[in-house]
């Protein structure tokens, strides 16, 4: 992967001797920007282009370019990457658009394109892409004109999309942002966002991995990577909904992931999800200066409106405005002046222009214990205070450092001011009392993910009876079906889950000599109907030996010809009624859920979601996070129900799931969760066995 | 009202001959920017600033002043309004700080404030202000330097805070829109949002409407004035929250009235509500475009990775990116040569750098009859376009004009060149595909709620039995209690709902009579337990006499002491459990709300809430506005809820508490919804009446 950012050589093809052209473009962007390296032609007619020269073949070069960088037509790409690879070249960048994602779903390019690389042992990046950049070494692959690119920095961007990716890299410089490395990686056909976070990682010139993707080639893995990573990574992850889906499809043939589930793993793996360029750029900002460690935040305001407008924010992004003690509201008094009786957090500085005093009360609020981080609101008028203004904001950058706690400035003036500090002052700024209130939550929230995940521990170790799930998987597989209740009970008991007692029997009589303990219910079993409820199929609270002969027989008459049996089940009591289940993502593999049960969980979409398995720490987070959470932990002088037994539930199924390819999908609903101490009751539950016989 | 826009003469009260202060720069800036008005100074020491002559006292003035402005501290504003007073002064603005806003619950000032202006007929702004500008002929009275003001547009900004009007004053300009007339009206002692929102709404020079408010004055009054304005009004409240209360109570003694029925205004009244400079920037923006009248949406994108994002935004704000009809995309092919198999909606221009083109392609697609509106991403190189994209810009305005339909451009450049585009284009232009797409959803939004607003009828005559009320009142107003459930049903039923029968008995054996249909329930009523379920009081599905008995007599005797009766209700059949009820806001008088009943409306807060009365179309846009819709429309295959009856509902309950001040609350949980058709059962009540005698 080195050579794509660090090539010695590079050798375009697709360069004309006579008029500017793509081809054309790229070799001059290198040699007037000063990309030190070899650099090579290759077009239709031989020559030179400003003294580099251009060759007719790929053979005729004069060495093995490092690099080769290809925007001739997509039909030419399968020929030429033939040269390539003859000539011994092995790393590419297709650049030619034209593939899949004009053809609608013919491959037949794309795959001839992945034997030529095979067949060589080439590594390439696209088609449809614009190639790297390379900050440092002035090395850049895109066909769009560079002028005065900056010098590098530190943090790098990876791009799917070359329109997107190419608007966010000048948006960097103009946040006093410099951008170290890029891609754009396209239609991501060979070498995808896997291949790039990895060695981004471990780069050392990279401290911010920042991508642009959507979708993923290799989810699962992509999410292994992030578990580990020491860097902050932050993802704006587009083609969320059908609509995007179709479009994305043309553009970078990129396939729709569940966002539900993307939401869930960049939680778990403390990825900054981004929803645009705003908050891309206010992340980059925020994640370059300390972590917020806590969520007590202080507001300092030089205006009394912006500092309701700050209290708003804060309130929204649930921090906690500490009021500030009074040795504090003591030491204000020696700094400054004051008409005003009683202070508070927030502050309103309105009384004070003198800029010292800023710094001083700036100062003594970092010093405080119990504050996490700032919000300042410096409204300026530009005519007059432009100069002060970026002596206190370098004055900021010092106390951050001196006390590791992040200051978010939001600076209120007009527009070219701002435009104007954002390029020369290397501190961030905010330009809303919001937007910085946004960017502490996406530090707090970074920090307080990032430590779950490095502290999540193991998953604990279930031991799972994989025979007794054998033996269920292949009676459906012969039979033709999917598990009956009580089979789908039977998984879940081999993971170690504990369901309610039941019995299946297959005529009324055989209910008579049971040992069960009322009140008990009956449901049905039956291949014609998923949803037994529906079809009346399902008699609860039956309190007596006559009054179960009497269900079961009139059961059994309702369903003659389509009951393959009842289960007798005992009474659960009652409690918060939650669902547990999993399924089998075809872009991350396993993945787990908790949330409400019952009709509400489809109306409020109130689920948690994450990879399977999930360790105690995580299964905690997943709980925690639903918006029913207050219903759990004791709501209104409600009982707290035991939620450690629905974690649990949750950890088991995550690592059944797990350890089970064949298991396609699982739901436990209703998960009956009991007050502390007195567990789950687990009535219900449905699976589904891949159809595929295990080595089709 | 006028006299403060238009003033012929202003005096400004406070101003030093010798150095710089707050009346003078008053007085310079009128000067400086062009005021035609006669202007005076009052201040300690006799003489003139820049040729205006200040005197030592108000009476030496040689006119009475349209308009007098204090800038004086606060203690001697009483005395100098006096002052003015007796000259004859009747309109002033008191820009002076330190009254109740520092003074934490000290009136005392300002109602000597009142007072004296009471006594004269004086009508003031402020305190704690800056004043108004009128743009039109210069005239302004904030203290704070003004350089170049632009020429008068038709956009008014009051503001309850001097800092957020004027920040987002200087921000109008940047974004190409002439701010017309302003106005910061402070602590509003006098003069409130209502008489400004009065004058603006009638003021032949304003279009637009737009507000930064902390709190309403007279939340009632402002509700009425802008149910039938016909421009739009674009508000940002804030003061949402506990912690932002504290503040705003010191900054401008603004009180937090709830921001769930503040939001449930704004809805009701087509008031635009945004959440920071941003949206109240794009508000402005997209107002002044034609409507968008529906929500079928056309994307055309210069980038494929923007239409992607452009796509997921749209979905998100529930447009519908209707396909392309064929025609359409055989018109294009005489536009433009394409390599593309099929065009899609959004449509990926990515391939063209012909303008005409764009210009083309924009008409066509605006031409189309179900394409209500357009998001246009621009992507562009500032280096090489610039000139061009201005042009592009008047071509889109001119196809806007002749077309009426809006279209959103998105500017994808550098800060600089949007900077400028901003500044010097009249077309307004958004940044990114989202801030485009939020901006299209506005003025949709707007759209729909107007047209409703417009054509909502006037609320259903509902009878009351206004005598049955109140001899539940005053029954209770003699016990010294609050109604029971059963006296609380029946003012439901004095306003023409049914509660499900019920019968109140004092012992067991009085219920031997009584006509009931089992199954029923028996609920206690006490004055010791306001929450009968928490007690065991309340026992369900009795379905015989002989269980019934036993039941009254369990709870005779369990709450011997305590009981004041029970309650006999028949039972009702299941269906969706709801709650409709109201209560009279301090700031906004009696106010309706439905939502989810039982336990999950807490959790979730999902509910819907409009002033009192509401008409039928207020009432079904409450009922829709649920996230919890779906369940009654029918969710998943379950039968539709009877939707009208629910609807009626909350009609009545509105009426009855529009119509009965003595009423302070109302609750009925659960409102059971059945089937369509089969109406809704009133199982439970609680009615509070206002403790104050009539009359006190």
């Amino acid at each position: 992967m080195k050579s794509f950012f660090y090539p010695q050589s590079m050798a375009v093809v697709g360069v004309s001797t006579t008029k500017m052209n793509l081809g054309q473009i790229i070799l001059l962007n290198n040699k007037q920007c000063g990309y030190q390296g070899r650099l090579y032609g290759v077009g239709s007619q031989a020559g030179e282009v400003a003294g580099i020269p251009v060759y007719t073949r790929i053979d005729e070069l004069p060495e093995i370019p490092e690099v080769a960088i290809m925007v001739t037509p997509a039909r030419t790409v399968p020929a030429l990457l033939e040269d390539c690879g003859r000539k011994g070249i092995r790393r590419v960048v297709i650049e030619s658009g034209g593939f899949s994602e004009f053809a609608h779903g013919d491959h037949s390019l794309e795959r001839e394109v992945l034997d030529v690389a095979a067949r060589h042992g080439i590594r390439f990046i696209g088609p449809n892409c614009v190639g790297t950049v390379n900050f440092d070494i002035k090395m850049m692959m895109p066909f769009a004109f560079f002028k005065d690119p900056p010098s590098g920095g530190r943090v790098a961007i990876i791009a799917q999309s070359g329109g997107v990716g190419g608007a966010y890299l000048h948006a960097l410089p103009e946040n006093a942002v410099a951008p170290g490395k890029f891609a754009s990686i396209g239609n991501k056909l060979q070498l995808d966002e896997v291949d790039f976070l990895a060695y981004l990682l471990q780069d050392e010139e990279t401290d911010v991995v920042t991508m642009y993707l959507e979708g993923f080639s290799r989810g699962r893995m992509f999410h292994d990577l992030a578990m580990g990573s020491p860097k902050p990574i932050i993802v704006q992850k587009s083609n969320r909904s059908e609509a995007s889906a179709k479009i994305a499809q043309s553009h970078t043939t990129a396939l729709a992931a569940g966002d539900d589930v993307v939401n869930g793993m960049f939680r778990q793996a403390a990825i900054i999800r981004v929803e645009d360029e705003g908050e891309f750029l206010d992340a980059i900002k925020i994640v370059r200066l300390p972590p917020m460690k806590g969520r007590r935040v202080a507001v300092l305001s030089r205006s009394g409106g912006h500092a309701v407008l700050s209290a708003d924010a804060c309130a929204k992004f649930g921090f906690d405005m500490t009021p500030f003690p009074d040795s504090f509201l003591a030491k204000l008094k020696t700094l400054y002046h004051t008409r005003v009786v009683a202070h508070q957090n927030p502050l309103d500085l309105g009384e004070i222009f003198d800029y010292t005093i800023f710094t001083g009360i700036l100062e003594e609020t970092l010093k405080l214990d119990d504050i996490d981080g700032v919000l300042f609101n410096h409204l300026y008028a530009s005519t007059y205070e432009a100069r002060m203004s970026r002596t206190f904001l370098a004055g900021v950058a010092r106390l951050v450092e001196r006390y590791g706690k992040p200051v978010a400035v939001a600076m209120l003036s007009d527009s070219a001011e701002l435009l104007d500090v954002a390029r020369s002052q290397p501190y961030p700024i905010f330009t809303s009392p919001r937007q910085a209130a946004a960017a502490l939550d996406m530090s707090a929230t970074y920090y307080e993910r990032k430590v779950r995940r490095d502290n999540r521990g193991a998953p604990p170790p279930i031991s799972l009876d994989e025979a007794g799930i054998a033996a269920v998987r292949e009676r459906c597989r012969r039979e033709g079906r999917i598990p009956w209740t009580d089979e789908a009970l039977e998984v879940c008991r081999a993971a170690g889950l504990t369901p309610v007692p039941s019995w299946r029997v297959r005529r009324p009589e055989e209910a008579e000599g049971l040992a069960v303990r009322f009140p008990v219910a009956v449901k049905l079993l039956s291949r014609e109907f998923s949803h037994k409820t529906d079809v009346g199929g399902v008699r609860l609270s039956i309190r007596t030996r006559r009054s179960l002969r009497k269900a079961l027989e009139e059961m059994a008459e309702r369903f003659a010809g389509s009951a393959d049996g009842f289960l007798i089940q005992e009474m659960a009591p009652a409690g918060v009624e939650c669902f547990v289940g999993g399924r089998r993502d075809p872009v991350f593999g396993p993945v787990v859920m908790v949330g409400l049960g019952g009709v509400f969980v489809e109306v409020f979409k109130d689920t948690a979601i994450r990879l399977a398995p999930v360790t105690g720490a995580e299964a905690a987070d997943m709980v925690a996070e639903l918006k029913a959470y207050p219903l759990l932990r004791g709501f209104r002088g409600r009982e707290t129900a035991d939620i450690p037994a629905l974690e649990e539930t949750v950890c088991r199924v995550s690592a059944l799931l797990a350890a089970e390819p064949e298991i396609t999908e699982l739901d436990l609903n209703p998960v009956i969760v009991h007050p502390a101490g007195k567990g789950v009751s687990l009535v219900d539950a449905r699976v589904f066995f891949s159809r595929r016989q295990p080595g089709d």
